[in-house]
């Protein structure tokens, strides 16, 4: 297997300003071509220790992809780096114009001097093209080793990687290695670890990854073997007694999104869908309607801050709001109730909770959170302690409201919290 | 200025899988404690490789800070490579063991064998407390230089990076560096530069960085000087004369969001705020409400996905629905002023565009957006062109809405991009 390592330049990345979601990106589609990332590094804007980076990289890997200071400000030295590096020098390419002159075209406005500069490529390498932008990439082959530089603007980088640079990594890398992540949800890691247990028997051949997160807990599995055919049947085996111990807590493989199963669950069913939100404030609605096309399932949504909201959109009681207070079994279910009916949706789902940090009484804390639901057969509530983080808890209950709906129409069981826990 | 470098293990972030948000918020405190980052590097799962990494940092830096493979199961194996490393043998702590049982305990748990193993520490670091976890941190002198290594849970991490270790890097630092960020949102980069064009009389003194995001550009400013002050009147200087050109782009400083500001000025004027959104689908709700107290200004939001809701829940009336379609100046106007009196508040918001992938028309390409605004004293309606990726169109829209509120309660005037686009 091919080694690679990536390599982020920008003072940015170092300082905390910018989180490197490029390196993910890079990361993940090296993987999935069968290239080994042995190493991510990330520097700063300071030539020297470019060079450096570039010098022990180039040494430790076969494969260098290097993003970021490749644009027209006086703080983008990579292009001089790499000179240096390769000892090498500039030229003009019509070829890279041409696509910078397109680029700019289409967004009314001439090329200029810098963009002139831009076009100025190292001789002995083979620009890449940008799409999205004005910076070209460049490829250098050496010995059999590759080396990559992309701008550092994830649009303009996703571009290349997708494009040329796949083309490219296909060809060179050489893939015994089958992966699945499971996405579970409603489940805590240890519990999920307890009803699992046994899988240590496959770990001769595969490998297991908790990767836990607001969401829920992925479990990564990962075979490596002498072929890819025998990778692939050892991942079924471990994905199949995962699956028969804990189906009902998987929603989807591969990073799929709770929101993209419950629409298409809906689709498949022709169902109507209508949000009631308090504590979510439109975190719910906002991830429905994420998905493209949502607009053919999902009806409306109505955040009701205030309690006189709650009573005008929802036909809560005043009465009922007075006695229970807002966070509470009663509401939450007069609120999915209250939604599906004003809406003609054929489902509803409703949040109340505390979110916090302020809000909490002596009988219900912060991180208190009900979820309804309602349908014409039935409507219920179940109360979740969520913890004292308040975008976590709206994350986390915009995500239990969802894993409701999938469980109601995929015919499970409701999930109750506090009798999980007690079967640990 | 002594030198650091962030060392995270973990598979999960060389495939990508994972984002290393960990390295950005180590990366944020080191520099405002005046610790210069000079590399981050990711190493995966492997002993060697992570041996690797630490004689190198530790050769080229003063302070390695070191994140991930602490946990209980077989894959979290960066206390062994410590070991090995400071070639140095783990000893059971009581006070570690009494810190792991007291967290178990919040959770209902007993201590197990694994979690007795977690107590082990090396005989010659000082251990980092764990407040929010199981495994402890550690702390290694020698020479001179400092050597930490926390949990991979972002929540155990940070606990012991602005506790214990900010403590300790506090005492290493020596700041002469003074930095600042001004958000901005509303103006393209390219124009943004033209506005402050002159700026680089200052760059002998002090540096600028672009950072554009669809949330807007931000303008880092960095300056360094012989002495803190000095180089926080040279940063004073920059500040002013980019205020002085472009203050009216600017709604804040050091990554404090937008909804925050509006929510401030909000409060300040004790006015109410409502909502009401097609394309963006409760992404603007999800932001305003993300800002612990926003129920003492936020009312309502209203989810308008279909023609139905909008004519209950906003009054727009059916006949304009037909007659300019969904997407139109007269509806982003009704629905804001449709909101604004249902729900008494003194300030309305409302989205209404297409999102994509489909839903365009021969006049209406994908990423047109309406945004509108109403109160007692005007309403009106901006049309944008926000691009052709969903969720990118949804994020610069509930922006853009956000935006609008601000210059009016600012008294700014209205913002019309064409405008902006021919003046430059």
């Amino acid at each position: 297997m091919m080694n690679a390592e990536i390599i982020s330049v920008g003072d940015e990345l170092l300082i905390g300003q910018v989180v490197n979601t490029n390196a993910s990106f890079i990361g993940g589609l090296c993987s999935s071509l069968g290239i080994r990332v042995q190493y991510t590094t990330t520097v700063g804007d300071c030539k020297s220790v470019i060079l450096d980076a570039f010098r022990l990289a180039w040494e430790r890997n076969d494969i260098v992809l290097v993003t970021g200071g490749l644009g027209p400000t006086h703080d983008d030295i990579t292009r001089d780096a790499v000179i240096t590096f390769f000892n090498t020098s500039l030229v003009f390419s019509e070829e890279v114009f041409g696509d910078i002159k397109d680029f700019l075209a289409r967004l009314n406005r001439d090329a200029d001097n810098a963009n002139r500069d831009q076009a100025m490529v190292p001789v002995d390498c083979t620009p890449i093209r940008n799409m999205d932008g004005t910076a070209p990439g460049m490829h250098f082959q050496r010995d059999g080793k590759h080396f990559f530089v992309m701008p550092g603007v994830p649009s303009e980088m996703k571009g290349m990687m997708s494009g040329y640079i796949a083309g490219v990594l296909a060809s060179l890398g050489e893939n015994t290695r089958s992966t699945v992540t499971l996405m579970t949800t409603g489940i805590p890691e240890s519990l999920l670890a307890n009803r699992i247990r046994g899988v240590e028997q496959f770990f001769s051949a595969a490998s297991l990854a908790y990767l836990p997160s607001p969401l829920g807990v992925r479990l990564r599995i990962t075979a490596e073997a002498e072929s890819l055919l025998q990778a692939e049947t050892t991942l079924a085996t471990v994905k199949e007694f995962i699956y028969n111990r804990a189906g009902e807590y998987i929603y989807a493989e591969n990073e799929r999104p709770l929101e993209e199963v419950t629409g298409e669950l809906l689709r498949q069913r022709g169902g109507w869908l209508a949000v009631a939100e308090s504590c979510t404030g439109g975190l719910l609605a906002d991830k429905i309607t994420n998905v493209p096309g949502s607009s053919d399932y999902f009806e409306r949504g109505a955040i009701v801050y205030s309690n006189r909201s709650k009573t005008e959109l929802l036909d809560v009681p005043e009465g009922m709001l007075a006695q229970y207070g807002a966070v509470s079994r009663e509401v939450a279910m007069a609120m999915a109730e209250g939604i599906r009916l004003k809406s003609g949706a054929d489902f509803a789902l409703s949040t109340t909770g505390i979110a916090g940090p302020g809000g909490a009484t002596d009988t219900k804390p912060v991180g208190l959170v009900w979820i309804g639901f309602s349908s014409a057969e039935t409507t219920y509530a179940v109360d979740h302690y969520l913890g004292n983080d308040r975008l976590r808890t709206k994350t986390r209950a915009a995500q239990l409201a969802l894993d409701t709906l999938r469980r109601h129409l995929l015919g499970l069981p409701i999930l109750f919290p506090t009798e999980l826990r007690m079967q640990s």
